[in-house]
């Protein structure tokens, strides 16, 4: 299957802008999955949760997923991608799963980092596993990779990719993901963006970029730049990571000793 | 405090000439704490379960412990350290931790690798967390650390160093132990060998090297190199792992999601 990220760079707060230019990278490339960074469509940095509330969207009913929806239709894909989410007065980190048969599900993020504890509510739903059409897809976002759980949980669920929207600013994720994939042998993919935000005098947040996709062997299939606007596609073989074994003696779910963990 | 570790290259089943020329590497080095590689003083390739049985050892009054509770005693310093331990029927790949006052304690490896299968049973206990003069030591060996379950319960339990006598073939653990600190805020130090066995025909090992201590910001404080015997120390703040504070928003323990969790 060939499945692909795109690397953006959103200008804060023009939604329109930034789904058009998403139309506009998108053109003319085919995959089975496409990965959007974290909250792609309005940039990262709210100042409240009031800011936040503002731009926040219905899902699926809101702009951000009706664009996806209608390109995945029209290009035959499926999305998963960040949005700022509404449900009564809950505000929410969000990830929408979306295909050519419409809304899938979500994806509220469980681990906030830093300010965005100021900006939205944490998730309370396990990190989900969907499948589409017979491939097994979990997803989480951004920080939730600094927490082992949360990709052993996906993966322990049947995970054979893990899609990662994702607006880093610190320097280990990239790394960090290869360690993900070797210890769960799944895929992941990790959408970045790319940039500059200073919302807030005296803040300034660098995105660092280098998107990239893993596979269960801890190699990079491709790795993205750390200040471009990209979209890269691989095709890879999901047999890799249906396959648990490292050698003859190691299958790595069946070697696990919960009975010896905390 | 002062840590070290020693990258050996042992000559398979010499066990007294391995054990000299640790003493010999040590010679006027100082630290609180040393790790030695995994099964440092026999080499590692057993063919069989009835040679390991040749080589194991009582646990702590083996010719290999009671060479370093001497070394310990004279030169005022723990050691955490892998051999083949024998107790009753029962072969394992073990670690012992021992201090100028004495033996403290073993643990063994609960996930072996590999034709270790063949050689060794899996220990039944729980990766243990030592006390060293104030400090929370917890160990683990080698391929323990493809199990993020393993560093992770460790942290849990207190762990601000994890000690990690090493024997690596493969190429990703020390950018993995990265991870482990990155994820768990704790200091690791690994002590791999280096040099090749081909105890097997058609069956050529090389070991890694690549011994080094990393902080809880993913920084490599030493890393051996790939070929050379080598002793390396560090100072470390230990303070630096009992702060499990990212930011003022973000104290990693308590923003885990058990509940969410698998």
């Amino acid at each position: 299957m060939k499945v692909g990220f795109v690397q953006n760079h959103p200008e804060f707060g023009n939604v329109q802008a930034n789904l058009d230019r998403i139309e506009e990278m998108l053109a003319g490339k085919a995959a089975d999955l496409f990965v959007l960074p974290e909250l792609f469509s309005t940039g990262y940095r709210f100042k409240s949760m009031d800011e936040a509330h503002h731009y926040a969207e219905l899902v699926p009913d809101g702009i951000t997923s009706n664009f996806l929806l209608s390109l995945a239709k029209k290009n035959n894909t499926h999305f998963i991608a960040g949005l700022v989410e509404v449900e009564g007065d809950r505000i929410y980190n969000s990830s929408v799963i979306l295909g050519p048969k419409g809304f899938v599900g979500r994806y509220r993020k469980i681990h906030l980092f830093d300010t965005e504890k100021s900006c939205f509510d944490a998730g309370t739903d396990v990190p989900p596993v969907f499948d589409l059409d017979g491939i097994k897809v979990g997803v989480m976002i951004c920080f939730d990779w600094r927490f082992p759980e949360t990709a052993r949980s996906l993966a322990l669920k049947g995970a054979e990719i893990i899609a990662h929207p994702s607006n880093l600013v610190l320097p280990h994720c990239p790394q960090a993901m290869i360690t993900r994939c070797l210890e769960n042998r799944i895929f992941a993919i990790t959408a970045d963006r790319v940039g500059e935000e200073k919302r807030i005098p005296g803040e300034k947040l660098t995105f660092i970029g280098q998107s990239q996709v893993v596979d269960p062997d801890g190699n990079i299939l491709v790795r993205a730049s750390e200040t471009e606007e990209e979209v890269h596609i691989v095709d890879i073989d999901l047999e890799k990571a249906r396959d648990k074994n490292l050698n003859p003696k190691n299958e790595i779910f069946k070697d696990r000793r919960p009975d010896l963990y905390c």
